[in-house]
């Protein structure tokens, strides 16, 4: 069994169950957006995670431990083609240097960690079109001179 | 005088003066992410701010009417090389398909606008490290059937 | 069963009983290119389309839920190759920055959605040979300023 | 002097004038669409047109006979990025198989001419956000067998 | 039944029988090079020679209506490979502006059609080595302007 | 000196003259799309040719030698762009394989050469529209085996 | 049976037998490098050859004519990455221009032809570690003007 | 002085004496192949060679020192597009996993050295027309293992 | 049997007996970085090396011969996407020019060998966060002038 | 004045001096990879350190601040092509699975810091050939959940 059959086994199991994402974030005790991201292979789950994943879910045997393996993240395009995802290589195209001038400034010379990192979606209800307020938290690293 | 130019003009002048974006940003009422964008030549500015920026940065006759020129935008590398830049492209690659999975059920079949979009970045102090928090706003835009 | 799996049973059906895209477009109350779409797997039913293509087009059970499913959307080739596709994407990249000046001399700095868009195709008959006219329908969403 | 020249020339003029290419479209008898084309260097004048454009328009000696040059039609960007032309390689990327079906059907196998072709841009006002519509006219061509 | 699975039974049959491609072109009618074409699957039959081709060829039941449907035309390598097929894309690389010039020079601005176009193959004889007349014969297609 | 310098002179010399490639070509005793490809810097003249070639455009001292220098034959775009050029590369990408087939059965196992080659273009004048006909003729070159 | 059938037929011969290209090359009566690049599909084999092959080896029914067909010469990496290869593709980098030099200074305008072409492997014995002496063989192919 | 600049002064030197390669490789006492190479800027001279080089040429001051600069070795077409150079990435394409086979079976797991290489061309005369020979001799490296 | 159905025998092996790398490679008396390469199939084995390997972990007959094999080393991305590697790519890309003038300062012109090479981790507990050591231990090689 | 002024001068200084990258790191105190980085634009120095580069190597007005600035850290190749660089990407290639797995064993989930990193250069000496020494020191990331 590998990833992939794992997340196939909690699409079918989502599907069956009418269950949404974050009922199975609730059930597990973690974010929806990380949550997600286990469930489609993308972070590995501890221990205690994998458990009740594999319990609330009624994955097959031998689901537990592959949901606790370090996965290789990779994603096939390297410019993005979905609307909703493009869009935000979009922003990062039209907005990236703006970004290294604005968190330097504040931060001094370094990046925002991706992996010291997370993230949450939120719906910001308005009469003109709800909108979605996306936040990314990460620690900031400071370059070394040594 | 194109769109490089001004831009130019202004880290000239930001240079000289000690300024930081944020008080550019002050100066003309906007705020420090949108401010350095139009700078930078990412975005066109409506006629007071471009006023203010001359008017402030002590920019070159021309400028105002460069600043509100409608930018065409574009970037250098398709993949990201800068440090900072990059690792917004790599969340991008590793949480793409989370965030659709997580936006769509929270909002239907659809998009976050990159057009009708803000954009902001917060220090967080932390012992361990402080963190920055980007937080993106956009529309939710629902696809048409027809 | 996948949005593949359900296009490939459109196909066999519409082929078994000599449809036209056209024909099942009336059916189901759509137009045809946005139906067509749908079948393709590039767009996803409302609830009742849904059930009226199963019902028209006899598939198979299960296929409903995928039909409404929500498609990520890609493509192979990112420069098209078949000529009649090929021809569209010459069009966008000779006409492309045309089109940019065009549009934002009428509607101001912003962009024509994707996403609230319709499309359609129509045959003008004319004796040195019949005209595709091809209209393109879409929001026009101004840049945000913040 | 080269095509890029000119369109220099014919930018500072338009935009010392205060001019719209409708403005320029209409001064010349053609279309906006194609005259801005032609402006940016991508169609080559008819001479009575390149004649009008130079005295419209104030050009300098030689641009006439640069106007009417056939142009070598290029574009940088495989993938465009500015958002106004992304949003049109989207639309034959998700829509370019669906485009195939529905106009085979109605045409038989061929292809929509870009060369014996025309393009229109119009603004259709709507309370709820006015909308660009943009209407592509190309002869179809059937494909021949031998 | 897809065109790669009739491309197969027809190179079976071809082989089994011991045929060339000159022969299965007399037997239908056609140039060889068309002929050829239309069994790789890159073009569509006409009814009455995908009868014969079936007939001829002894093909499976179903392969006619394949050989009638409309392909989509596409190619694995965008810079071929194959030495045969990579000359003939050295020849474009290292002539196409000359045959620019040369072409329309004589005919005005506008492109060689390869559409309503037509291929054949010639052996010349000859005591230093024989050699390929290979000739392209397109309508001519002048651009609109409008 | 080199080579894209020469092609300037050559381009101002032909237009002040107002020359045709044709009448160049008549000029030196060679073909008219040999003549434009060492004009445009892709063949090497002999001797004669170049000299003659100097003394008809009366092209500035130095250019005789920089015309006998054996070319550095490289294009831009690895998929050409301008509708003329790319309709010559579609056809390699459509009818390639096709070609292949073809020659091979009529010649062995070998290729088309594209430097014992030569190509000609003509104007075949036909109510309906005219039509280019293009030749190659290219040496046979079977594969060694050894 | 495919090319790639054979190669794998070959290859489960060679290990089962304990074979040695060499060994293979002088059954067959041809040279190490050719005979291997024919076991590997990657040359078309004269009728004898391959009937010396088939049996030599014990190959398949069938595998005589497949040995016979005229390949599809691709490979997948246009960058090599074993090292091995890719050692060869940095010398064609970095030597390449020079080699243009040396080779054209020789023989004139021109190339070395890959396709009437042979090569051979040698080895050195060194005290400082043995050497590899790769010999190409190729007929010079002067440049036709016309 | 760069590299560039002192390539392009040995160049005009060569050509205002009428100078070959190999007599500017005979004074220097070096192979023409490695002489030239170092005129082109790929490879760096022991003092004594940039000494020769500067005296033979007359090369201007400070020549020497560039001469003896260690090159960052870079080509600009990753697939050579000029026909000499392609055919032999093509050799390296179609007979790559062929010399891997036949270089590993003669010494072991190991590669051929491009650093501890040298190179050769030779001329042999041939009523058919004559042949390039190249030679390649490269030291054998056998993998570590540790 | 290949390369990655061995692979794929060992991990199974591994994960059933909860060994580690380290474990593996002190049972076959090696160190930890060479024979995970080893069991991904990017390095041949010492027959005795294969021989304990096989017995250690049980490994299906017939893995020995595959473990011997020389194996054709390749990678899927070009541009890594997994952090962990990516991270390592960066390294390459950021600090590539510094470490060709460090390495070429000390050494002269030449390069570090990737083929008489070894590699190890370690881990240096720091409280701050533990830290990774990588060493790179290879061959310089001085280029050859001839 | 930009960081590539500011190179070139450090490069006419360093040269006219005769000084190595390793005297210049310990005039400023730092280590002599850091020091090259920082000379070569690709890291941002410390206030002190800027100080001492100006002053020792005499660098002109305006350097200072050059050198304090955070750079933007691109690189041209996205494979590189120098042999000595290569390499080190064929390592990233070959091994980055390899260290993936021996990391990740030692170390849990997560990466090593390309920020909060070090790196040496060191010289073994041995009598079959000297050896670089390359130690990165990068801190350990754990991935969050969150």
């Amino acid at each position: 069994m590998k990833k992939i059959d794992v997340t196939e086994a909690i699409f079918a199991s989502k599907h069956a169950q009418g269950l949404t994402w974050e009922a199975i974030a609730d059930a597990v005790g973690m974010s929806d957006v990380w949550t997600t991201s286990a469930c489609l292979g993308m972070n590995s789950c501890p221990e205690d995670v994998a458990e009740k994943l594999v319990s609330f879910l009624n994955l097959p045997e031998g689901a537990k431990s592959v949901l606790m393996e370090y996965p290789t993240k990779t994603w096939q395009e390297t410019i993005p083609q979905d609307p909703l995802i493009y869009r935000l290589y979009e922003i990062v195209g039209v907005y990236g240097p703006t970004l290294k001038e604005v968190i330097q400034e504040k931060f001094g010379d370094g990046i925002m960690s991706a992996i010291d990192f997370s993230m949450k979606v939120e719906k910001e209800e308005n009469p003109k079109g709800d909108r979605v307020i996306l936040t990314l938290n990460g620690k900031f690293l400071p370059y070394a001179s040594w």
